[in-house]
């Protein structure tokens, strides 16, 4: 490659630096040359690349699922790079065209305001905020007319559209597919084109949509189209699907230090590793060294997790904190005592029934549990014990009396009050 | 039906009297029973009927198969309802979004003020123009939104349009459709939402992009959506295609009075009634007559056609040139003499080799022939003449002189004038 060569050797270190960096736990980079000559501009010239990550415009409440994003968009900026993190807003402003969706409101200007602001403090745990720069986009999108749509809409193909996974799903499955829907990718790629990305992140999931910026911005002839750098979706506290807050099996960044630890103690062993890949800050060595160790068995699965809920808690709460919550856990858990602290919860004498309460109405009573379906399952499973004694019987009426502690799980608790 | 029930046996009477005048001809209604109850309405409120027509930007050239709508349209006006006519400059002005076509010319705003000036003198001719309104559709259009656009666009589904005859047969064909073409039908849907249309008119062809209409003003809640009213399309002079500019197989409402009756002569036998019913005033009982005629064989097909060439050349250009036109074609065509005028054609004596040219290259510079190919087959044909004398040997060179006569077929004549 003759661009390659005419570099000093100094700058092929910096080149070869950075993309070790950055192709780091990437699940796809399209088209992965691109990036390297991206690089090579971006050091022979001194000027930063342009990194796009595009946000929805709805209340935040970001998880260690986000933060496989957000590491490597903190790993542009440590090398010198800039951010552009896009809000949404346009399209959170619409709604749903269609009116059938009831859970698509639309935002209100002020809502998205709020919202950019709670992104904000919540993404500065992560990203160095000071560097970051937040666009709307409805600032270009709200001004396109008539003409520009279509001249946008111009730029791409019906089939080209249904190759996307879930319209192609849908259509194949008669699933109705609106034509505004066609416009949420068109959208997103008009937002490079605005920005002149040079990259833009995401999930493997965010494939379709990140190249079409690719396509989007050669066909408005910027020269060189963006590239994608695709980051693996990270599985849930259930190990098998994608950390989402609907599927519950989540840890957020914003939970009390003892729930984000005792939730990462959770996760199946066999996640930790790609857990430290791919949302700390841990070294590659350093990884690399604890990789060596769980297969030589020097080091044992359950401590190797104990440090990443200890890494968590003092990224998102500080060192001294993650000490307190390592305690609290090895007490808790380790020993099976009850924890020092147990939250008080309400219950109104109203709910007995002559003094007494069927166990299962107890716990969605208590908040415990979310439904008596749960309720039920959990007390079959052996997760619940009143007072420090496991009870499977699920048609147990228990005589509440003020202090009673009930339990389920390993981490739930709550001290009876009654009202 | 209840509300045919309250009205006078006068307004019954009306009702009936627009219902078999506006039937006449269509080949189809959609819905049937809706046109009646939208005659009963404004039979009984005395307010007009909307009756929408769209035309295309492009410069207009009227031929008698477009008459078929228009005669339509002029039978509604003459009902004393309200005409609107519809020139989409809004797609015109924005050409062909993906800048592939050539032939898709952006059309400048003169242009269209231009075309629309035509438009108006040409039409005048079959509608009653003082009780026509123009609008542009760009006047709606334009100021729409990306956010309006977008709405327009959740009112449709990707699998609806894909039905489209046009859309259906390239999809399947792998043939790409660009997004923005969704947009043809929605926006001529749209001018249907701006104007609230009672009526659409069109050919077969419009059947999707006017039920369009009618599925928009459904969805933008105007209470009772257009009817569709579909007009067969006519066969051209070869009685198998559509009539049309680009066949060549069309009489246009501006050409010279014996050409107009030179082609009509030309038109099947089998095809004249079906071109009295749809593109002449006469009445309902005339043209029952003349079918009962050439069926009991007491009319001759030939004099009903010799009739239907007198009526446009009187439509078009007045009683007395189309006595005069009968003559001429009498004299010309029937008796087998020479026309009495014939037009002069200029021919350099550069073009000649030693005073001598082919006569294929002869018929194609004296512009009586498109191609060579053209002129070879009509001179294989026996369709050619040189001063009355048939030839077919293709390799003829002919030694031309000012005034001699070349013929092509029944209609084509020019005198040779050296230069």
């Amino acid at each position: 490659m003759s661009s390659w060569e005419k570099l000093t050797e100094e700058q092929q270190h910096q080149v070869e630096h950075q993309l070790q960096i950055l192709k780091r736990g990437a699940a796809d980079i399209v088209p992965e040359e691109a990036l390297k000559l991206k690089i090579i501009k971006s050091v022979v010239t001194g000027k930063p690349l342009k990194v796009k990550l595009g946000l929805d415009p709805s209340a935040p409440d970001i998880h260690i699922g986000h933060t496989v994003v957000l590491q490597k968009l903190r790993q542009f900026q440590d090398l010198g790079h800039e951010v552009q993190l896009i809000i949404g807003d346009f399209t959170g402003r619409i709604g749903d065209p269609t009116g059938k969706s009831e859970t698509r409101k639309q935002l209100s200007e002020e809502d998205v305001k709020r919202n950019a602001q709670t992104y904000q403090t919540q993404l500065s745990k992560v990203l160095d905020i000071t560097k970051t720069t937040f666009y709307y986009n409805s600032s270009w999108l709200g001004e396109l007319k008539f003409d520009d749509v279509l001249r946008l809409a111009g730029k791409m193909t019906v089939a080209r559209m249904l190759e996307r996974d879930d319209f192609a799903k849908r259509y194949a499955a008669n699933q109705a597919i609106h034509v505004h829907e066609f416009f949420y990718p068109l959208m997103q790629g008009y937002d490079s084109v605005s920005l002149e990305s040079d990259i833009e992140l995401g999930g493997t999931d965010q494939t379709f949509n990140i190249l079409m910026g690719r396509t989007l911005q050669g066909a408005y002839e910027i020269k060189e189209g963006q590239v994608a750098i695709l980051m693996p979706l990270l599985e849930g506290l259930d190990g098998a699907q994608k950390m989402s807050k609907s599927l519950r099996n989540y840890i957020g960044i914003n939970e009390s230090p003892n729930e984000m630890f005792g939730k990462t103690m959770s996760i199946p062993d066999t996640l930790t590793l790609k857990y430290f890949e791919l949302t700390t800050v841990l070294s590659f060595e350093q990884i690399e060294e604890m990789r060596q160790g769980l297969a030589a068995c020097t080091i044992h699965p359950r401590d190797a997790k104990l440090n990443l809920a200890k890494t968590y808690v003092a990224m998102y709460h500080g060192e001294q904190v993650a000490e307190e919550a390592v305690q609290h856990f090895l007490t808790v858990f380790q020993k099976g005592a009850l924890p020092e602290e147990i939250e008080e919860v309400s219950l109104s004498r109203n709910d007995l029934d002559a003094e007494r309460i069927g166990l299962i109405k107890l716990l969605v009573q208590l908040g415990l549990q979310a439904s008596n379906g749960e309720a039920r399952r959990s007390i079959e499973q052996g997760a619940v014990r009143f007072n420090e004694v496991k009870i499977t019987d699920i048609t147990v009426q228990i005589t509440p009396q003020d202090g009673d502690i009930l339990q389920v799980g390993k981490r739930k608790f709550v001290k009876i009050k009654l009202t």
